[in-house]
């Protein structure tokens, strides 16, 4: 069993008995339903398993970083809760979303009722990093909703640049997966160095995490992906790889603008190859990777131990889904 | 001047103050402008006034409670922004409600960062008593989605008894009264019981301006209330004064239930007073008003000056509009 699977396992069973806690029980259900549905749809769990091996590098156990992960985790399908509504989305990993199954106002509700619980999990760190862990929480929070702002933005702003979408990314994904490990840090009692350090690793391996997503929905493999690709394609979605493109060959983007076809999508895929957009997009993607590695160095040199990690850094580098 | 009146000065300067700091200048200002917006409609400002009060109240300079007040206002209108989406509300003090000015997206999303903004105001707290303060907030935030949802779920539910209607108005509306009182002896380095006497009247005191709300929607005078009255008859809220006519006169009741005619106000107006369903809704005002001032002379007992939470109670209990 490697070290993510043996934190994801942790993860999940603190979950488990979390649902038999009092607080998934109050009243009215209508209310907690939602969160306890959404929490439990999967997936890879990537955050809380950011915070728990952020105190292990540290020395700790792991589970001392159990009312950050919670936090983080808790805060993440707020957002997907909210952001499902803004984005119109019927369906998540596979099952109605929040809003689809409980209606517009209950989502809204049960969303803002988890952001409320995150900081429930929080208050459960020790007292002397709360502060601190507060002032992380909430700048990342705030940024997140900016991120939100900016992607929504960008849907009708004709002149997104390249800059420009890097720094949306980075605050709608790349700074929760920062304060992840950070929020892990202060749990074991680590320096604001390490603290530092493995923040600048997670923002990043999100930024990077971001940018192989944006190439899979076009270039991965649908059997592995498990859905067709190309979605981004056919919405004109802004990504690194649109953007770039756009600037290459903009008659070509402009010519296939109001069309849905399947063969859109092949066109555009076979330009972004020949365009170098796609390569442009991989070299991108190596680039953050690398600066995560080098974040993860400093952090080493600090006395973090960083091995499982770097590990982690390599499955995400390495996934095709 | 009142201190009251005092208190509102204070705290609207420190708004003006806050609105300029780094914080509110951030970007997008799409999310932070309705933050803004909402924050400057104006009001009572009751729940900052009663944080900065109960510090007083300590002997403390009120200005220690600042950022409890800023919390519980913040708290306040994210509250709004998020009900006014549900309630599908137009209009609030005479202005366009936020998803009205800038749409459904917007409105949740500032309305989220908001809520994180309050938390933000609650870190400026001391840190000896951050913990507890976070404990207290959290359990109220929580209990006013819950008063919401609940509220939503009276709507479509045939049989709501009187209880559950206090219950449900206590989640939505007075506990963060309470909140906003035991914040202040927080801040000011009150004791235990202190701080749950105050809430207890802030409880009370929320309990009896909700029902105070009902009759005044119902009975009030138009000119002093600035708006038409009955509108609650109009669209059959489950009020005090409805329940207790249903209960009365159901036959009635339901005669009445799908028009929306002056005649309509006119005719359950009457049967209310008739019933005596006013007289029943008046009690009940008194009663609670009446645990609050009891509430307060056990704050009294232990050493709190309770002259000025006296005088405001007695402000809102005589309120005409």
């Amino acid at each position: 069993m490697t070290a993510v699977e043996r934190l994801q396992r942790l993860f999940l069973q603190s979950l488990e008995t979390g649902f038999s806690e009092p607080e998934w029980n109050r009243q009215p259900d209508r209310l907690y339903a939602p969160q306890r549905y959404i929490l439990g749809m999967g997936g890879k769990r990537l955050r809380p398993v950011l915070s728990l091996m952020a105190a292990e590098a540290l020395g700790a156990r792991p589970e001392i970083a159990l009312p950050a992960a919670h936090a983080v985790e808790r805060f993440h399908n707020f957002s997907l809760i909210h952001d499902d509504i803004m984005d119109e989305a019927p369906v998540r990993r596979g099952k109605p979303t929040v809003h689809t199954q409980w209606g517009l106002n209950t989502a809204i509700l049960s969303g803002d009722a988890l952001l409320v619980m995150a900081y429930e999990s929080l208050r459960s760190l020790p007292a002397t990093v709360l502060p601190q862990a507060l002032e992380v929480f909430n700048r990342t929070a705030l940024e997140v909703c900016e991120g939100q702002q900016w992607d929504m933005d960008f849907e009708i702003d004709p002149e997104v640049q390249e800059g420009q979408y890097i720094q949306m990314i980075r605050y709608k994904t790349s700074v929760l997966l920062g304060c992840a490990l950070e929020l892990g840090v202060l749990a074991a009692g680590g320096s604001l160095t390490i603290g530092k350090a493995l923040y600048a690793f997670g923002l990043e391996l999100g930024t990077s995490f971001q940018i192989h997503d944006d190439i899979l929905d076009a270039f991965g493999d649908p059997v592995l992906v498990g859905k067709q690709v190309g979605g981004d394609i056919l919405s004109n979605k802004k990504t690194i790889l649109w953007i770039h493109l756009s600037t290459q060959q903009p008659h070509l983007v402009n010519e296939w603008m109001n069309d849905r076809s399947a063969e859109k999508v092949e066109a555009i895929k076979t330009a972004m190859v020949q365009s170098g957009s796609l390569a442009h997009a991989e070299a991108k993607r190596k680039y953050h990777f690398d600066l995560a590695l080098e974040a993860l160095r400093q952090a080493q040199q600090e006395g973090c131990s960083t091995q499982d990690l770097a590990e982690l850094a390599h499955w995400i580098f390495q996934r095709k889904a």
